[in-house]
């Protein structure tokens, strides 16, 4: 039975000095006459494990013409190098291949551009920087739902394909079954959605928040965690089509709560993937983005601080900064401002709350200033904004002003609002956009580089 | 600070005898002149907390006529009640109202049928039925990961919005951002997706598997878990629109390994959730499908067998019983042979392998016989199938051909192919619908019901 090279690195001491079978893929391979050198990684692991061969080997002839990526298995002695590199090698007593690879393998050991990286997304995670992005974007899923589970929320699987709008605004992609070129219209030209799958016009979500508010007023503390959709024509490094979205949301509590749940998920997050996976931190550090694992504990180790919209105002209009976008209250926040604030006036991660009304959703608390609600944005070095949320508005008859006054219709939401008939507690939660978290924690600074097959405008290969 | 029902419940010890505070809501309430019971319940566990008032409650009259669902805190003393049915309850000192509830609440306390429940979907949860489904649910998703997770399987991403469709056919949702009124068209009346949002045709992902296979091949062991799509038009209890799905894949692995990955996975899930829900699956057990927990408990204690296809069908050929659709080897098994075989031969778990290739997808991998491929399907008592996988087709050659005989189109696979062409080890997976999975732990028989907000034909509320 072969073994994971993760246990041989992890325990050495178990298998040092003994006979011990490996399989997994070439990454390099160099040999002289007489012997050589093959890189193994078998995808459990950051690291590769070298195997020593020579010419005592049955084959050795065809084991030093193997392309790179061939598949292969060794049996051997596992031994210790205290002079080399790496701190152990196989000395091979047998080597098979398990499966060829043609010469033309696109992932030769030179450099390439993470653009041309993105033409063989089914190949890229094969190569070190995209074997340790989704292997961090694996355990920091987990670290997620751990981190939700182990404080008791329940997970919620909010729709995908939807009727309702959660932000009043967004744009979407829509979900038909329609024969597009025979669509079935009104009289006035208008579709007869009433034929189509659902018998209605859907599209796909833009956010679970509404639907995790009904869960939340059920089971005290929900999450989702799924994919969420925007169709923006925004060729950006920042912006895909497809991305996955955690939104807690939390009964009996309030603002102060949220903030407090936010900056408890961030650190146990952080921590969680920095213990993890030790390895592949290392390599962003040194390769991706230099300063990133400092960055990251002081993320974890400080107090987050908290402003509020107006005395943020206040900070920028005091500054001697050149903003691009001039400051002045009732604006929305420009990434420029929000980095000046974490990066240079607290150097480190700040809450935002208290927000116009007019900048912000449609149910955000109203304070009782009746000018600003109970919102929060989390902004970090480095990003600007990585969490946004709010307190929710529970008053039914503020709500149902607030709806009217932005020009919705009230029996679109209809069950939304019956959440303040009965019992309809104050609550709280915010989103954090799953692929930014990513970015921020990896260094990588493009989201087609955090996604396994990303989608955006204009592609959607694979 | 208020404390949760469910540690009341769990460390009751630390809390008798003195003085707590709790929130939640009110599930039920009597009383009489002089005094009165309410049930509370703040959504963290299942059971309801009694809470037992007086009239030396200042507010009195005001408490002994709260609508159901009003949400209350209470201050109060926690006794224990050794004569009781419960085995403690709250002297209640204080009882504040925190928000009100309409009396016009549609979850009075009588019975409703589950199908009046669906038409207030953004409610259900508050009662027993549903929010043990629901809890359910998200223990047996943090079951999944952490089962994977705690293997070293990494967690991938497959995308939603896809232009692929891993089965070669499948009822798909068209993904789109056109006017729906003004499509544009090629001058043959064919559909122009150049113009389209992604710039070619899209629809929603029937299954992640072949670009987990792409990953399989970097990570040895992955999985996906995330939600699938079928337009299909079937309006019965065991479909819906939008579901999720669970796809391991495993390289260096066979349809054996594959067999004893599904067969530890289903007996860590179920374990899992009858260690953590207790409560939950008793209720199912008294009031939902009895003999569930002993049906259960068979599974984990059983060991799986395994016969093929053809020993399947000669089985079946020598039963006496009346099938409605005849037994011919070559055709597909429907539910009444699954049963059967499961629940009258096996009187357990089994699963059957090596199907005729022709009632199998084309990535399955071929036989020595030519005729059969390395297929399994997970037959469970009371269900039939609920897992189905295969050993995938590695060798390029066989599989070209397979997409050929298959009328398929090799251009269309250019990247699930180049997966065979560079060290393209034998690998294998399998699919678990999760809502299967669900009922099944449940013993709930509609797929609406253990679905927060389902989509099914013609039905895409909230």
């Amino acid at each position: 039975m072969a073994i994971d090279i993760r246990d041989i690195f992890k325990e050495s001491e178990k298998y040092l000095n003994k006979e011990i079978e490996i399989e997994g893929w070439i990454r390099t391979l160099r040999s002289s006459k007489r012997f050589g050198f093959i890189e193994v990684n078998d995808g459990t692991f950051f690291a590769n494990l070298q195997v020593v061969f020579d010419e005592t080997l049955q084959n050795f002839p065809e084991v030093e013409k193997l392309p790179i990526s061939s598949a292969i298995s060794v049996k051997g002695t596992l031994v210790e190098t205290p002079e080399a590199k790496q701190p152990f090698e196989i000395q091979a007593k047998e080597i098979s291949l398990l499966a060829p690879s043609d010469r033309d393998y696109p992932l030769q050991k030179k450099r390439h551009t993470f653009e041309y990286l993105r033409t063989i997304a089914h190949l890229r995670p094969r190569g070190n920087t995209f074997n340790a992005v989704f292997r961090v974007r694996s355990l920091a899923a987990y670290a997620i739902h751990k981190f939700f589970q182990d404080r008791g929320f329940v997970y919620v699987h909010t729709p995908i394909i939807t009727g309702s709008d959660a932000e009043g605004a967004g744009e979407m992609f829509r979900v038909t079954t329609f024969d597009l070129t025979n669509v079935p219209l009104h009289e006035n030209n208008q579709v007869d959605y009433t034929e189509d799958f659902f018998g209605r016009e859907t599209n796909l979500t833009v956010s679970g928040q509404l639907e995790a508010e009904a869960y939340a007023l059920a089971f005290k503390r929900v999450y989702t965690f799924g994919p969420t959709f925007r169709a923006e024509n925004s060729n950006t490094p920042r912006h895909a089509a497809e991305f996955w979205m955690i939104e807690p949301e939390i009964a009996f509590a309030d603002l102060t709560d949220n903030r407090k749940l936010a900056e408890d998920m961030m650190k146990f997050l952080l921590s969680y993937v920095m213990e993890k996976a030790p390895e592949e931190m290392k390599f962003f550090n040194s390769f991706i983005d230099k300063g990133l694992i400092e960055r990251l504990e002081n993320i974890v180790n400080s107090d987050f601080e908290c402003i509020t919209y107006t005395e943020a105002i206040n900070l920028l209009q005091k500054s001697k900064e050149q903003f691009q976008f001039p400051v002045k209250w009732g604006m929305d926040l420009q990434t420029e401002h929000e980095r000046y604030i974490s990066e240079k006036v607290f150097k480190g991660p700040v809450f935002i709350i208290d927000y116009p009304k007019d900048i912000k959703a449609f149910y955000m608390r109203l304070n009782d200033d009746e000018n600003t609600v109970a919102a929060m944005d989390l902004l970090v070095p480095g990003v600007g904004e990585i969490i946004g949320g709010s307190q929710r508005e529970e008053r039914l008859d503020v709500l149902e002003k607030r709806i009217e006054e932005m020009g919705m219709k009230k029996d679109d939401y209809w069950w939304y609002l019956e959440l303040r008939k009965y019992g309809g507690v104050k609550h709280a939660g915010y989103g954090l956009g799953f692929e930014r978290a990513i970015m921020y924690m990896t260094g990588m600074s493009n989201i087609r580089d955090v996604i396994p097959f990303p989608r955006t405008v204009g592609s959607a290969e694979f």
